[in-house]
């Protein structure tokens, strides 16, 4: 299959430039894969926005482009019925989440998506701890809302988190945890 | 706000080399946004999926990259807590409309999205009728099953599509329609 392929080349491209979140962001892609082999979930990595300065049409190449921030967060898509929408990031640090990688923007998207009723998360993976966290977008935005802090402690991740054990297939199975998340809305 | 500047400079671009739906898909860009400003419900467009092949990271700057076609559709966001999933198209046929615009992958997309309970549905305009539908991704597929043609005739549209006109804002207001489809489906 041709996206995919160009998925995983773009995402290596830009991860490397970003220099961070290479594995944590194949590891979900390959979930999102898994799960649409299943037909469990149609879950996707959003393309990241390049702003186009220099096009040549009749050869569809880009001679120039730049990277943008996005205003929302990378992956969204349908379960059960639900409509999905998280961020996922990977920090070095051991004893906290720097809310640097987060923009504005995506903060205020997660507001607006948990008002409007979708399930919105964010998974974070501290590497040098070796500990893969799902984090309710509820939680997150309470932790922002009633904190002036610029990092949320891993001992909040270990309060209010979800622990995400890597495992074969899928890689990443964030969606049993969601299935416990959606057992506590009913 | 950086973002909407990006997407519209890139839309624009890719519409130009596309050579077809820079109107519709303005109009649906600012519905959307209308439709953010007043909270109603939170729809983007995904950027297009680019291949990057030369990328100076220390700059930003990307110096050869290759538009790709997108495996689902355009647009997908949340409205009153439903997954909602759909793909804008123009065509200049008074008669019919061609399958072509349409990638395999986008149909078995939306045949996904609908047998996972999202709302899924094409908007199409006949740029020369000066006519714009919505068709329900149901009878899409239900067409597409039952046909061996390469093209929806119009008539179809007229048969089981609505009507959007255009109004101030939002330009496209094809929620008010969606309303009606979620209506049914209680």
């Amino acid at each position: 299959m041709n996206y995919p392929d160009g998925i995983k080349k773009r995402e290596n491209n830009i991860i490397f430039y970003q220099n961070r979140g290479m594995n944590l962001e194949k590891e979900l892609n390959e979930s999102n894969e898994y799960y649409r082999e299943e037909k469990k979930a149609y879950i996707y990595k959003k393309p990241t926005p390049i702003k186009l300065v220099k096009v040549d049409y009749h050869k569809n190449l880009i001679t120039e482009g730049y990277f943008e921030k996005p205003s929302t967060t990378d992956y969204n898509g349908i379960y059960k019925g639900k409509y999905i929408d998280f961020e996922a990031k990977e920090t070095k640090s051991k004893t906290s989440f720097p809310l640097s990688n987060i923009h504005p923007h995506q903060i205020e998207h997660i507001r607006n998506i948990i008002h409007e009723g979708g399930i919105s998360f964010l998974i974070v993976r501290f590497t040098t701890l070796g500990q893969t966290y799902l984090l309710r977008g509820e939680d997150f935005i309470s932790f922002i809302d009633q904190n002036t802090r610029k990092s949320i402690p891993y001992r909040y991740f270990e309060q209010k988190g979800f622990i995400l054990k890597d495992t074969y297939r899928p890689r990443i199975d964030y969606l049993k945890i969601i299935d416990q998340i959606m057992e506590g809305i009913k």
